[in-house]
C-alpha cells in the first residue's frame, strides 16, 4: 500500500504470498519480497475490464474468466463512477506453483485500482474485492494469500464470516522457497484431506499456531522453529510431493527454524534467522531436487512487510 | 514466585486458575488474584510428607493419595538430601469447582518447598513435579492449570511431549467467576467430548486460538472479545451446566468482552475490561442461579501475573 495521491497511470508490483504457513492451515500467510508480477494499470473509457497479458501463461483475457478482472469487476459493481480499468499483466509468479499467483493477480489489480480511484477503500475492502478473483481460479473465494498480499508482511485470518483479518509483526526472517516443476492440483490437494480429524492432533495443532503467532510477536525465534509443525495437513499432502521429506531434512539440517508445503504445494519454503543459512537451505533443497531429476526453481528472500507496491508514473 | 532467601517456615498462597479459556481447549490459562489457598510448610526429620487438612473439605492426608503430597513427593525423589516437608492446608477453593482447586494444592506444595530449599529449581522443573499431583486427582498429567498458577498470568501449553510453557503478556483484565454448587465429574466431561471433530471446525478453532493469543500480546481488547468463541468443546460440555446459555447471555448483555466453562465446570467465567463491566457482569450470573433456584459463589477479580506467592516468616 502507499500514499493517497492518484495518478493515472500506475505499475503495481504485487508479490507471492506463502498460505497455510505450517501449523496454521486456512489462517495464516505472509508475503514475499521475491518473486512478483508487474501490473501497468489505468483508467480508460471503455467500459469493464480489458486484460492485456505480456507473459507466456496464455491466462484467460476475458475478464470475467481472469483472475485480476474478476477482481475488478467485483470493484467496479461497488465504483459504479467508474467506467473502466485497462490492466497489462506480466507474471513472474508462475500459475500452479503454490506460491500465491493467482493472488497476486487479484490484489495486485485491485490495489492499483484504488490507487488510481485515490484510496477510497480500505485494505479489508479491497481483500473482500480481490477474493472475487481468487474463486475464478480455485472456486473458492479464500483469503489466506490475498491478506498477507495486501497488508504486507504475515496475517491471520481469524475467521471469515465475517473476515476478520489480523496482521502480525514478525521478527526479520529469510524465506528460501523451492518450487519443483511438477503439478499438484488445488482440487487434488483439497480432496486428499479427511474431512474429520482427531480432537487430539486438533488441540496439538491450535497448540502450534498459538506459539507461531506468540513466537512471530515475542520476536522469539526459538519457539517460531518449535511450532512450526504440523501434524494434521502435511502428512496427508506431503505425499503428492516427491521428495518433500528430503528437502525438510536437509533443510532442518542446514539451520532452517522449520517450513513446510506452501499453499497446497508444490512450492516448499523454509524460514531461516540469517541469509548465510537460507542459501545452505537452497543448496540443500537444489541438491535433494538434482538427485531426483526433477526441474526446480528456488528462491531465497525475505518476508516484504509493504505487501503490493505501487509506482507512480 | 519471589525471592532466593531460603527460611525454615513458609506461608504460600495458592491461587486459583481458570484453564482451557474457551477456545484454548488443552492449551491455554490464567491465574486468578482469588481465590486462593493458603499452605504454611516446613522441612522436617521426619521422612517424606505430613499432611495437616485445616477445612472441612476431608481430603485424604495420606501423601501418595494427597494432591500436594503427591506433587511434593515427585519432587523428594529428585531432591535426594532432604528428609520430608510438613504441609499444613488451609483450602479456599472449593474440591471439584472448576477452577483449578487441585492445580492451586499441587503447585503451592512445590513452590513452598522449592523456597524452603533456596529455590534450586526452575518453574519448569516445578510444574513437572506438581503434575504428579495433578495426576492423584484426575488421572491425568495435565499442565493447563499448574502452569498459569506457578508462572502467573496467562500461559500457553504449545506441546506436552515435551511440556513446552509460554508465558503470554496481557493486558489488565478482569474476571468474573460464578461457581453454581452443582457437580460435574471431570470424568464425565471428558468422556462426553468425541474424539474426532470436523476439520473445518478445527480450522475456526485455531483461528481463533491465533487470535486470542495475538489479542492478549498486542493488547487489543476487541480482538480478544471476538476470538473468545468455541465452536468444539462448549457446544458439547455447556449442556452438563443449567443455565450456561442464560449466564453468558446476561455477561455479554453487561459488557463482557466473553468467556465459557472454567477448566471443565462447573464454574462459569467472563472477561471484562474494567471492574464496573465486571460487577455488572457478576449481577447478571446471579440473577440467572438465583432464578434457577442453584446456590452459587461469585468472584470478581483480576488476572494474577505473580502466581503462587511466598510470604516468608
Amino acid at each position: 500500500m502507499s500514499s493517497t495521491l492518484s495518478s493515472s497511470q500506475v505499475t503495481v508490483l504485487a508479490p507471492a504470498t506463502v498460505a497455510n504457513v505450517v501449523c496454521g492451515f486456512d489462517v495464516l500467510g505472509f508475503a514475499l519480497h521475491e518473486p512478483y508480477d508487474t501490473m501497468r494499470m489505468r483508467l480508460t473509457d471503455k467500459p469493464g475490464v480489458t486484460i492485456i497479458n505480456k507473459d507466456d501463461y496464455n491466462l484467460p483475457t476475458q475478464a470475467e474468466r481472469n483472475v485480476a478482472g474478476g477482481a475488478l469487476l467485483a470493484l467496479l459493481r461497488d465504483a459504479t463512477d467508474v467506467v473502466g480499468f485497462e490492466v497489462e499483466i506480466t507474471k513472474a509468479i508462475m500459475p500452479g506453483s503454490g506460491i500465491g499467483s493467482s493472488a497476486a493477480s487479484a490484489a495486485g489489480a485491485v490495489v492499483g485500482a484504488n490507487h488510481l480511484l485515490g484510496n477510497r477503500y480500505s485494505p479489508a475492502e479491497l481483500v473482500r474485492f480481490a477474493m472475487y478473483g481468487e474463486e475464478i481460479a480455485s472456486g473458492v473465494q479464500h483469503a489466506d494469500n490475498i491478506a498477507p498480499c495486501i497488508y504486507g508482511g504475515v496475517t491471520l485470518i481469524r475467521a471469515t464470516q465475517p473476515l476478520d483479518i489480523v496482521p502480525l509483526a514478525a521478527p526479520p526472517l529469510w524465506v528460501t522457497v523451492v518450487h519443483p516443476q511438477i503439478e499438484v492440483r488445488t482440487s487434488d490437494a483439497r480432496d486428499i484431506l479427511k474431512k474429520q480429524v482427531l480432537l487430539k492432533d486438533a488441540i496439538r495443532q491450535w497448540g502450534n499456531v498459538g506459539g507461531l503467532v506468540a513466537g512471530l510477536l515475542k520476536s522469539d525465534y526459538a519457539l517460531i522453529g518449535r511450532s512450526l509443525e504440523d501434524v494434521i495437513i502435511e502428512p496427508v499432502r506431503s505425499i503428492l510431493i516427491p521428495g518433500f521429506a528430503d528437502v525438510k531434512l536437509e533443510a532442518k539440517k542446514a539451520g532452517a527454524l522449520g517450513g513446510g508445503i506452501s499453499g497446497s504445494g508444490p512450492s516448499i519454503f523454509m524460514l531461516s534467522q540469517d541469509e548465510d543459512t537460507a542459501r545452505q537451505v537452497e543448496a540443500g533443497m537444489s541438491e535433494t531436487y538434482t538427485r531426483l531429476g526433477i526441474d526446480f526453481h528456488t528462491y531465497v528472500t525475505t518476508i516484504n512487510s509493504e505487501g503490493v507496491r505501487v509506482v507512480i508514473e
